[in-house]
């Protein structure tokens, strides 16, 4: 046996101890916990070998680290050890930031998103020095704390860090695998622009039967706002932002070929949703939109009186939380300021706020890094990999400019996790492949002859 | 000093303990409250000589009274113990359900709609039973505690003690004066259908990167739902639910005329409202849309992450608190199921709930009460009264019908109360003038010349 095999159960003891610190980016009174999380994670680091630092930015710090290797091809781990917030505590089988493991799947949240496959990279770092006295390549790590609320700082850090961050390639394990049994190397992740919109009416809350019919009602702008930003038109559902479509770079045939040669099965996918539709734009089958298509969703949506039963009043003001996944060449900013324009014209009384803005990223077509991942991963799951793009967004786009590195993205992640909602979970057995991938994608690079 | 002006302090401090008690109709933790709050009534009635009793009906209970009077000549006084709930703590400058009085005002939940307004007429009854040993008509008192919720089982409870209830005026305190100076004799109210539209998603809450783009998001469907009930046509806003006007009563001319007479201070309005326009019909003036013509108004809009900063998952339900204020001849069982099939229509999948559904009522043009009140109020308030619809919502259209009187409505409270808001107040002022009115209006029938 060798030395992941005996230490398992240390490495899932060490990992529970990270998922347990509740680091949720997005809410201020997490503050202390990210920094306790960003503290973990370099001591971890410092236990693996590396040399590792906390680093501030304007946000939640990010934590670095390095560790030489034989050869002086660089692999940048990239994670991050923030999560999403816990949402209605009430659908929670399990507390959200204690560790259980039922059947197989370890439920706690971020412990998928992106906890243990991050700590997969450190853990197989850790196994191959312990084996064989030294890491084949030199590998360096950027775990940062704000990937959940868009990663606002990353680009800066990374842009005024690019030589200590300099690297042959980046890693990121930070998606599902295509199904529970097949792994899926992805090609690309969708950009992200997230804002919220927030509308004001009245000064004070008023009795609707005393002043209704005279005023905007906030509820009702914020419904007539965002109906008008995507919507049914003819027989399918279109972004209806002006110019939102304007630079999108249409699906290569040879991708559209090969998303068609993996059958994906609607009906199967209908039911496990528990929908009787699917909807979106037309034209395109359904892995084509969920991660080759833009599109826009509505994640939160309030205004006025929201307990049990009834209350007649007219609120002062409503908002909605919106964002939109965007594909290669549309530009976050441009998108934006289309949006700002067409929400002047809606006549409302609003107020744009945005929380991120990043580009989509997709590897070249045909890299040869893609052979080096099928590999590495054909050997940890004994599976041939699919290869599709990832409908989420990672801030990763800029990386071949800052530090000359493609992206190389392996999901360690399985598709029934849950990430971002109630009960997120991941199968333990895939901490294991995972580690094993990790540890393959040393070795594979390790031999691998730069162009 | 009569009994009235040496007894104001107790007067007062009795008020306060009423107003203490949380009597949130729509807020089933307020259960045990609103039992105390009917208790509290019943003991009220009996100090002031009543016969009362505590109905039980399908909700919140009702309280009844009575008192023989020298004529059988009978007033009912219609009124509410229940108050709205008290909305976000945040914006009270003192507790909601602690009386405060400041500037002449007293600040509190309820203090003013109803609490204080209903309480007018027992110690009327007192003052004139303490001065005189008889009142000089009969009165009979219904205090309701499902006001503020829809007043659901108040028509039922009614129509089965029509000849308990028999009465030849209903008399109702349960208003705001025209101005802070000029008192308002009601003519009429609107008719109210409240619904809660719920609409449904995914089953899970889900990852919008993973999954955006292909699903119905319960945002976006709420959002168009509640975009295609009132919307902009042409230059005016409308209720676009089929049929929605179709039996609407316009108003007469002699009325509109009226109306223009007291004119109403638009750009006043606006900057005590804190808004930039008016909308709703055109073709009609502001006061003509708050009172005498249809409307609908969204009270609650909610859907996903609510909280700071940013979320993205597609959420499993959103859904829209709607209400929608009718004048005569609207049926709101008919615009109802109008709305349903409206619904029906949108393709997503909802359900509809109904809370409250009630007619309009207007009392019939040159009725001989509205002199008789007329009368009581000049007296009281040393000013003439104006005489305009209420835009609000009572449940009184089947008075007439069950119990053979009709409904002559004075407000004692302001414009400036806030109603239904934080900051809830009411001038102590018009506790005094409310209480002068109800004794003159007892005075007044019980002169009355019957036809």
């Amino acid at each position: 046996m060798g030395y992941l095999e005996t230490h398992r159960k240390q490495f899932l003891s060490e990992l529970y101890e990270l998922i347990r610190i509740p680091s949720v980016s997005a809410q201020s009174e997490h503050k202390g916990d990210m920094k306790k999380a960003s503290l973990w994670v370099k001591n971890a680091l410092k236990d693996v070998g590396a040399k590792a630092d906390i680093k501030k930015t304007g946000g939640h710090p990010v934590v670095t680290g390095e560790i030489k290797g034989k050869s002086d091809f660089t692999i940048l781990f990239y994670g991050h050890y923030d999560v999403q917030p816990e949402g209605d505590l009430k659908e929670w089988t399990s507390p959200p930031f204690e560790p259980t493991l039922r059947k197989g799947r370890v439920y706690a949240r971020g412990g998928a998103d992106n906890k243990f496959q991050f700590y997969s990279h450190l853990k197989a770092c850790e196994t191959i020095t312990e084996e064989r006295g030294e890491l084949p390549v030199t590998v360096k790590f950027l775990i940062e704390g704000e990937e959940e609320v868009g990663s606002e700082n990353l680009k800066s850090f990374v842009k005024k860090n690019s030589k200590s961050l300099n690297a042959n390639v980046v890693f990121i394990a930070d998606s599902p695998t295509y199904t529970e049994k097949i792994p899926n190397i992805s090609l690309g992740v969708r950009g992200l622009l997230y804002v919220q919109i927030d509308v004001r009416g009245p000064r004070r809350e008023l009795h609707s039967g005393i002043h209704g019919g005279v005023l905007d009602n906030p509820n009702e702008a914020i419904s007539h706002i965002v109906s008008s930003l995507k919507r049914k038109v003819g027989k399918e559902e279109r972004v209806l932002i002006p110019g939102f479509y304007d630079d999108v770079v249409p699906i290569p045939k040879k991708e559209r070929d090969y998303i068609k040669s993996l059958k994906f099965n609607d009906k199967k996918y209908m039911r496990e949703m528990g929908v009787k539709r699917l909807v979106g734009e037309m034209g395109y089958s359904t892995l084509e939109k969920r991660t080759a298509r833009p599109t826009l969703e509505v994640h939160g949506l309030c205004g006025g009186y929201i307990k049990e039963g009834a209350k007649t009043s007219i609120p002062t003001n409503a908002f909605a939380k919106v964002s939109m996944r965007l594909v290669p060449k549309q530009d976050p900013q441009k998108i934006y300021r289309n949006l700002e324009n067409h929400l002047k014209k809606t006549g409302f009384p609003y107020a744009l706020k945005q929380f991120s803005g990043e580009k989509a990223y997709m590897l070249p077509i045909g890299h040869p890094f893609i052979d080096v991942a099928t590999r590495a991963v054909k050997n940890a799951w004994k599976q041939n990999p699919v290869y599709t793009r990832e409908g989420g967004t990672l801030p990763i786009y800029f990386f071949p400019e800052y530090i000359g590195a493609e992206n190389l993205m392996v999901g360690y992640g399985s598709p029934s996790d849950n990430w971002h909602g109630p009960n997120e979970s991941f199968l333990l057995e895939n901490f294991w492949k995972g580690l094993n991938t990790s540890i393959n994608l040393m070795d594979e690079f390790g031999s691998f002859k730069r162009h």
